[in-house]
């Protein structure tokens, strides 16, 4: 890394952090009123301005380069506590990439970012891929509504010479906007994605929530063998 | 296989467990509805609203295709507190499998699912599978009992294409029935499984328990550089 | 999986499950007297009998085959609180290795056990191992005593058509025995050992214990910007 | 690096934390007395004894060879907490090295220790790296102050036959200093540094955090199948 591409990162991330959390909290309040489930599932949330955010986690992975800045973060899924007490996933989890334009030296325009949020299958492509090998995912938010078609995302995914280039594409018939961001990333970067998103993949999927549910009955028995299993399913029910 | 067939297993369970297993299977019998999910959705159960399962977790990995479904949910092991205290495993942890066939566009049957539940050394199998490998399994919930060889299931996974077949067959002798399933798996799909499945493989077999167990003792002789191993065995003692 | 493995493994798994549990408490009480450091770190281990192994876990994992059997357990560091609240590993983890040999048709002799324990970096060679690789370790516990040379362990692991034959050989010339036992270990058993010594290692390091460790001044000073460093070190201190 | 020497890293810290590090470092300069380590033996480190560092944990990763020895430790990122109540990533964590150099058969300097942290980028570099790969990192500690450019640290690993060279080169020229270490790491070492930086690098990107975040209002509306999602952003926002 040299003197300048690191005082770059530096200068970088002090101003898109502070843009960053500022911004977020500002957008957040209002809800957004334009929401519909679509047929491939991708993250759509719903939520409150009452302080529940008060352990919300900022920890993105960015990465800057000339022409447009990326970040990745896990979005954990939702669940429902049914009658019974079970606790049953209401929306997978995400990972959410976050495209924003560079508008000069070491300047970007958070602004005009553009949002695709990865489902736990894309995860699975990403971080599978080969040196070689390449993807594309294609999302349609207003799916399914009167807006289909109207609005088109294309994320793609492909080799170059040390890594792969990612980039998005958001073609929007209704605004009339057509923005595209490109954004070089390198193997130990692509490297950092693939580890954290296969650290990520069980937890948005919810499965890290099996590993923490103890069979509290085992404590509650102390002297007996006898346990109960704290799952129904045995694969002789049928 | 219907409620009236006693699988070994479940004998097995009895032996070791007492009346354990056999009180879950009767919880569980009547409480199938005939349920039916939408392409885009994943599994909803029933199951009583005792209290017993306050704390069960509801996120299965789901993948809908064309002529089948199948789901894919870790089941944590069970432990038995001994007279020493020592918790030892009761019954391995397993990925239980569930197939169930589709009856029409986007309409699959849950009242005919199957359930196949791998085990460690499967899931080890399935992890460490080549792009071109194949495995099989075999089970027979009744080995053992008078009714040894009248139900026969194979998992199958073959590669293909893009990714792989996953294919049960129960041949049950009993019922006179034959059910088959088989569902692609892309290969972004089977990373899904791949990580997820390794992020499982330990705490199935209670590994994660290990892990969350301090040596209490320490915390208990805070001023001295001595501490107490929490295990027994060393390399030395033979 | 046949109907005659299948029960093997499970008339097995009763056989050694009990007599484990029994064996290695009536095992633990006395402190073994003949112990000492030596070049290659594994594992020595002090405790007493008060019952601080009430969290103790049981849950090995096992494979038998024809001629013997072996389980492999992860055991934790033991850490030493400093007098300034530090907690320094005092002595590594490792993975525990038990050889034991099969003395009739699915019958073991847990008494003639033999045990092998796994460092740090050795857990590394197997887990790093390639299809076609092979490894030995040797390990010397009378090492830097007056003792040394009379014990020598070997362990060996090869590659076969279907995975690897991992064996472990202990000469004890004090005693005037020798040992081996080696078991045909497949593919799949072998990614299971892969996948479960891999999660285990970072445990065995006590690396697991930074994560836990939340920098807690954050949470004193809520309204505050400010943090405090969890730890001391800066690459620019030199 | 003489105390003197103020460097950039320490500069934006106090930018932005105002005194916190440099309170640590204040407290840290005096404590360094002298250790030397034989050949088998973990890392010791001396510190205050006011209760500060209560928590803290000493379990570096550490592999003594003929010329110098090198150790690995995770240092985890720091928090603020904002107005909202969300958790910033404050600074980044990072893989600490330190390098010392022998100075007898099995003796080493500990004084002359050179430090090195890696970035979760220059981790992901490590953990991908081939078995024929190199990679080299640069590191100007002080760079954008008027020292820049007079201390100058390289970090390379290079192959050889069995793993790898990791050498660490740090010109001082205001000390006129030159110091280089270099250390043979074999593949099983190796593969566990690839292991252990893999398991800590979400840790290091705060991700760990993302996980441990329960969606608190799920257990507060218990009848409700409503529940607030923990994060804030839809990729339909825009």
């Amino acid at each position: 890394m040299s003197k300048l591409s690191s005082s770059l990162f530096h200068f970088r991330n002090q101003l898109s952090q502070r843009n960053l959390s500022a911004k977020d909290v500002r957008d957040a309040l209002p809800l957004q009123g334009f929401m519909s489930r679509a047929f491939i599932s991708t993250a759509r949330e719903t939520f409150s301005a009452d302080g529940k955010f008060a352990d919300r986690i900022i920890a993105p992975y960015s990465i800057y380069k000339g022409k447009a800045a990326f970040s990745a973060t896990p979005v954990l899924p939702t669940f429902s506590k049914l009658g019974s007490g079970s606790l049953k996933v209401d929306r997978r989890g995400s990972i959410m990439l976050k495209f924003w334009p560079a508008i000069g030296e070491r300047k970007y325009d958070w602004e005009k970012r553009q949002l695709f949020a990865l489902s736990a299958t894309e995860v699975g492509s990403l971080i599978s891929l080969g040196s070689k090998d390449s993807c594309e995912f294609f999302h349609d938010p207003s799916m399914l509504s009167s807006n289909a078609g109207q609005v088109r995302k294309t994320l793609s995914v492909k080799p170059n010479d040390n890594g792969y280039f990612i980039s998005l594409s958001v073609v929007n018939n209704i605004l009339k906007t057509n923005d595209r961001f490109s954004v070089p990333v390198t193997t130990a970067e692509f490297a950092v994605m693939r580890t954290a998103f296969s650290f990520a993949l069980p937890h948005l999927m919810g499965w890290d929530r099996y590993t923490h549910q103890l069979p509290q009955s085992m404590y509650e028995n102390p002297s007996s063998a006898k346990v109960v299993s704290p799952l129904l399913d045995s694969e002789w029910d049928k």
